[in-house]
């Protein structure tokens, strides 16, 4: 299985998945192609969120601002998972979730060891002259990449994988906790419009209600717990603190975007 | 064959195809995912209308506003189809229609016998310490309730499932057809910007205009019988009467949104 | 395989697959549903830059503006590749391109020969008494015929299809080059907002700038090569010139839409 995510919006990501499957006969599952554009952070929040419900899967991620400069294509090894993509933090945040306890093992793609890619009607160029394109390395890389791994035996099998001990890092932040306050930011805002926090939800356990950026708010257990159209702080999906409003959009309600400043304190 | 309808956008489907493909190798097929939001009418209708085509299948519905609420989550046989989803009535009409003149068996889902969801890195909580969540019952509550109905021998066969005989139903609104004059309404608006009525397309045999809300339109086979950007009445492919424009959007030039009232009456 | 493209949105494109899947088992992969309304050339642009990226597949495209006139159903063989849809136009670029240096062979669909398309609860009609509607080919006529020439064996075994010399046309246009300048226009502007030209790639090569309509831009390798927010040059993933913005939109910065002249020159 080969799961697939990008901001890559339509058609693009139909290029990979015929480049995939040229190459493997493996079920292909959508995660996503309409991230944020260039938006390496929330891509790195869905990944950490989605693909720990998956099977043991190849998971083909770009997210890539940096196409074409010099930043590597890479391949982490998470138990029994494996995470392809750009060298630009995308990855880490899911493959540390995936991995458990356990080691990441994390190698660089040598990209001129790829089969090139080559659209039907063309002919194969010389080696070292491959039609490589500098802007869509989805295709042209990462899914050959991607393939490539799906269908090896392990990595270590992998003559065009180099074991690398220093990709680039992506943290995602961390709320502060103290004295029954909470200071943290909006992650992400999700299609509902629920303004998901960094605050875990403990958070607000046995409380009724939490002032939020100044604000009393009224804590639900569900949306429900408040009329249609009324605000709420939640426990959602993730086990963060959201803003949310039932049935409406807690971004717009609570005027916050994402990395904005969010401090939570007890109301009582 | 298992389908997935819901109103989550990206990428919570995606949470729900891994829980799924951790239980069955079933074939997975998207209906769509961008319904509009807590809006169980119109996703009743769009699978009123779409499962039909399907060959037998288990389909799987997320339109859910009650979500973390006592709603309960039901599964409907219908004929060789059956139907997974909150019990709110969105289920209903295509459940009837799949059924034709057959009965169907519904029953209420034992969440707490329910394989708890865990994710990868972590560890399966203690019995009835499950980390179900309170807003995303697509990935906790029906997607495995899907999977398991999907891996059964049939609904008798499984102990989650209890009949019973009070569902929350829902009806779409029929239109009242008297002396050559329809009174309806928009049922839906769909992509393109047609608006579908509850009028059945008979209406409009034999005539070449009828008047619409007071205004006279062009009645048309095809949405070229009129010029490009022209307004017509055309019996779309649900059979029901919509106000249209050709390569244009019916909704904007008719002033028509869902839930409006449609009178039409005979031109002659 | 069967890939399948329209300007459907959701969810007319799940009754397609639902009536391909009672046919054939198979694989279905979306090439995108939401290419620009009625737009046919759009739609031929990307299927000539997409669908050569696949294996040897059956094409169902539905971008039909003419839908229930008698514009006729069509199937083209290009080499291991076989296209389905309205004879628009919208098919031949990307046949052309699949074929290589291969001929085409161009068959007209018989409608009234398809099996009909009989929804789940209904009876089938009677014998040329078909429930085809004429607005939704695409279910009613398209994918029955891609359907039933996924599983022939052959287009010649299918005597629903008759040959045709005469379908009709559509070239995308291509730039005048002359003396260090390129008159050419915007074929398309993608999701990013990279607008997208038919000035062959080349033209940029060995240049540091050039002169866009007027106004003199940086040319780039990469996106990156140029500051966030900053406008460029660059040849795109399919050979040809686009105008950018580095992580922004060029059809905006560059005020351009589809069909606009663009007029390159030395900047030197």
């Amino acid at each position: 299985m080969i799961t697939l995510a990008s901001d890559f919006g339509t058609p693009y990501p139909a290029a990979m998945k015929g480049v995939l499957l040229r190459r493997t006969d493996a079920r292909l599952v959508d995660v996503g192609h309409d991230f944020p554009r260039h938006d390496v952070r929330t891509a790195a929040f869905w990944l950490r969120e989605t693909l720990p419900y998956f099977p043991p899967a190849t998971h083909l991620v770009v997210v890539d601002p940096g196409v074409g400069t010099d930043r590597a294509a890479i391949a982490i090894r998470a138990r029994d998972h494996t995470l392809v993509g750009p060298d630009n933090g995308v990855l880490l945040p899911a493959a540390r979730r995936l991995a458990g306890d356990g080691a990441l093992e994390i190698s660089v793609v040598d990209e001129e060891a790829l089969e090139p890619v080559v659209p039907a009607g063309e002919t194969a160029p010389d080696p070292g002259e491959g039609p490589k394109s500098n802007t869509f390395h989805g295709r042209d890389v990462f899914a050959p990449t991607a393939a490539a791994v799906h269908e090896s035996d392990g990595l270590d099998s992998l003559s065009l994988l180099t074991p690398t001990t220093d990709p680039v890092d992506l943290e995602l932040p961390t709320a502060a906790l103290e004295d029954g306050r909470a200071v943290g930011e909006v992650l992400v805002v999700d299609d509902f419009g629920n303004a998901i926090t960094n605050v875990p939800g403990e958070f607000l356990k046995a409380r009724e209600r939490v002032v939020a950026n100044g604000e009393p708010v009224p804590v639900g257990d569900t949306f429900e717990a408040v009329p249609a159209g009324e605000r709420l702080a939640t426990v959602g999906s993730h086990g963060y603190v959201e803003l949310d409003v039932n049935r409406g959009r807690g971004e717009a309600a609570f005027d916050l975007a994402v990395g904005d400043r969010v401090v939570l304190e007890s109301a009582d």
